[in-house]
């Protein structure tokens, strides 16, 4: 019989090489993947809107494809946002204004200081002009990312945000147009996979060229991002979802059980791992996964998910639990303890942190009003949840007064002299106060 | 005979497509440099030291490199600090202060906020535990590189940082290693290429793995660091340097001259750029190159940049300067001009800005305080300077009350219903007051 869920305790001497053996991902797409990518890309730099409406053609099954009809008109945004009920349309607002809420505080702002002399240091912050934001389609459709995506970069003040969806057939999800006009999409426009990615980053005829490309997809849009990057910036490259949880034993194991499958439903490869110093527990949420599993609507992929990567792990106490988070450092966090604001200044690394028994991975993924682009596969280690950050940037500036020059002149002529870069230490000298010493 | 430097103006008919031509740059590696690479990468993951010494040995004839001998010992560096000038050893130092002054004015804080009905909402921002920086060696040393990467991590609050630098037969700058010394380097190891970005990045038995890898190389430690992203973290990679000079004609002609050279005597790929509106002093700045070039040092360099990539262009007025240089999204923009203030709101996009006819591009470069980091080839339209930023990173954190908990549920459970993802959506039902109703 397959178990249903890996179990594993610190104390077991073999303890280290299954943790690390489980939470192992490598992003290594195959080569096969990055020839047919780079051929696509090249395709559509150089012949534009007749390769990237050749591609959609072919691979959306979109034969009316045309520089006209891939761009999404008001009447059918119009549509989209009657087609959808009520509390679809306020769950969609609500979700969208706290997440807007939230992002507002992210704004940077530009300073600058003055110093004694006279010179003057500081950071001019501005936003990208453009962005590209890429929503998969098919079979899933989430309107969800779309808000996600797009709320950061027009709380930055990013200008134009173009949106492609690939559209099977030419059909696209209501609820997805629905997001994109509450988000404040600037253009939607129905193309997808690598021939997209290659229309934001170089432009065609009916797309114009963008600055960063952000949002989720399969292996060819990653691969193709990652092609690009350089040409355009983009967001990071995600591994499979993951969710570790640290519980004391008090919450139901139902609920616990239920946050786990929240994360395995996503994909077989997501991870799901719940870490307890309380054994019987553990043994009451693996017979909660058992009871409800039956239930769920994902029941194979969240038994595979589970069965493959999924993990219950005893610990000795709670300073375990946290040094193995640490350890991992998991794209979400849940801390289904006592006192979770205890806790919080020892974790080190994670994407983002779910607060107490009432705070379950879910809220974030929609509503709560951070971000859910975050860092997987212990990236948190060094990496942030997309913010608005990710769509401003700075320039620095330095002004020197002629008293201020006097004085980095010196500083740096020095410097580029001990370097051998004369030109960089005679071009410091002409701003001496008295420059004849040193022409 | 070869022309001196390229003339252009926007008033001829080629002129936009010239200038493309002229900007345009592209950092493909070629397929040998990364075949090899990803050997070296992959020996080092699975060999460790044995791999990391014998390429050391092998490259950089450094013949006794040993797991104990590429670490340098404190008494070398004080060796360093003695053997310095005291001049050199004082601009080291000044360098240092006004580089951390303006860095410790990006430190980043944790928020919070808490909601009336008690939910708390915030990110936590910690620094990274650890970070690699990568200093070239050879015939160049650049202590200022050295200052520029570490100190905005040990002002984040990095606690370990390892530098490398390759020691052709296991010698080693002093300049460099007082750089180490005084921006607080924790250990320096004699490494260097793509061996030593391996070590950094999947870590060996005599060096630490580290969380990120910045810091400038060859075309082998680009093509590494590329290849190690995602592992760990990266800055960007950098092409050639540029600066961009916007002047009315009122700036000396022999200062803006210089200021040209001493962007193209780092190498021949460098881009030297002057736009004015005067045409008359267009002319007496090529007078000055013409007349400055053969009393420069690296005069070779500087006249094949300035024949194959600079260029003085002619524009009507300020306003076309501006354009053009938005446009071309310059790493260095010098503003040679009356009154820059006015001018610094039209600037979109640039990595840094020199504002004033007494503020050389040097001064950025070694001690006016801004990181020397920038972006590159047009990349300043979505990447800024180094920063503290780059080396702090966020965790959202998420704390519901039960009040809150029962109002996101709601939300949160329409759209994942939307999805499709009902375990989304029943993990958060559980959440809900009155919980029964829906299970």
């Amino acid at each position: 019989m397959i178990q249903l869920i890996n179990r594993l305790a610190t104390h077991e001497t073999n303890f280290s090489s299954r943790l690390t053996r489980l939470v192992s991902w490598s992003a290594d797409s195959d080569d096969s993947v990055q020839q047919t990518v780079k051929n696509i890309l090249n395709d559509v730099r150089l012949n534009g809107d007749h390769a990237l409406l050749t591609y959609t053609q072919q691979f959306d099954r979109f034969e009316t494809a045309s520089s006209e009809t891939i761009h999404v008109s008001p009447e059918r945004i119009d549509t989209a946002l009657n087609a959808i009920s009520p509390e679809q349309r306020h769950s969609l607002e609500a979700a969208a204004e706290r997440i807007r809420l939230f992002h507002q505080k992210q704004v940077q702002k530009s300073w600058h200081y003055e110093e004694l002399n006279g010179t003057r240091l500081g950071q001019q912050v501005r936003p990208l002009d453009s962005v590209g934001v890429y929503v998969p389609g098919g079979k899933a459709a989430y309107p969800s990312s779309v808000l996600m995506n797009v709320i950061p970069a027009k709380v930055a003040g990013v200008q134009q945000v173009t949106m492609v969806s690939p559209a099977m057939n030419g059909e696209v999800n209501d609820m997805v147009l629905a997001a994109a006009a509450i988000s404040g999409v600037d253009d939607v426009c129905l193309v997808g996979g690598a021939q997209a990615v290659a229309a934001l980053a170089y432009g065609t005829q009916s797309i114009a060229k963008v600055d960063k490309i952000v949002g989720p997809g399969n292996v060819y849009v990653a691969a193709a991002k990652r092609e690009v990057f350089g040409v355009v910036g983009i967001d990071m490259i995600a591994g499979p979802s993951e969710i570790l949880i640290i519980c004391d034993g008090k919450t139901p194991a139902d609920w616990i059980a239920m946050d786990l499958f929240s994360q395995a439903e996503h994909d077989e490869q997501a991870q799901a791992i719940l870490i307890s110093d309380d054994e019987a527990f553990l043994a009451q949420v693996e017979a909660s996964i058992e009871r409800l599993l039956p239930t769920m609507e994902r029941e194979e992929i969240i038994r595979k998910s589970l069965a493959d990567r999924g993990a219950l792990i005893l610990v000795n106490d709670l300073d375990e639990a946290i040094a193995l988070s640490n350890q991992i450092a998991p794209e979400h966090l849940e801390l289904s303890i006592d006192d979770p604001n205890a806790v919080l200044p020892k974790i080190k690394h994670a994407g983002a942190i779910f607060s107490g028994r009432y705070t379950p991975e879910a809220f974030g993924d929609y509503c709560a009003g951070p971000n859910h682009v975050l860092p997987t596969s212990g990236t948190a280690r060094f990496s942030s949840p997309l913010g608005v950050y990710d769509f401003q940037k700075r320039s620095s500036v330095i002004h020197c007064s002629e008293q201020g020059a006097d004085e980095l002149a010196r500083v740096a002529s020095v410097l580029a002299r001990g370097e051998s870069l004369t030109a960089h230490a005679r071009s410091a000298e002409y701003r001496l106060n008295d420059s004849k010493s040193s022409q």
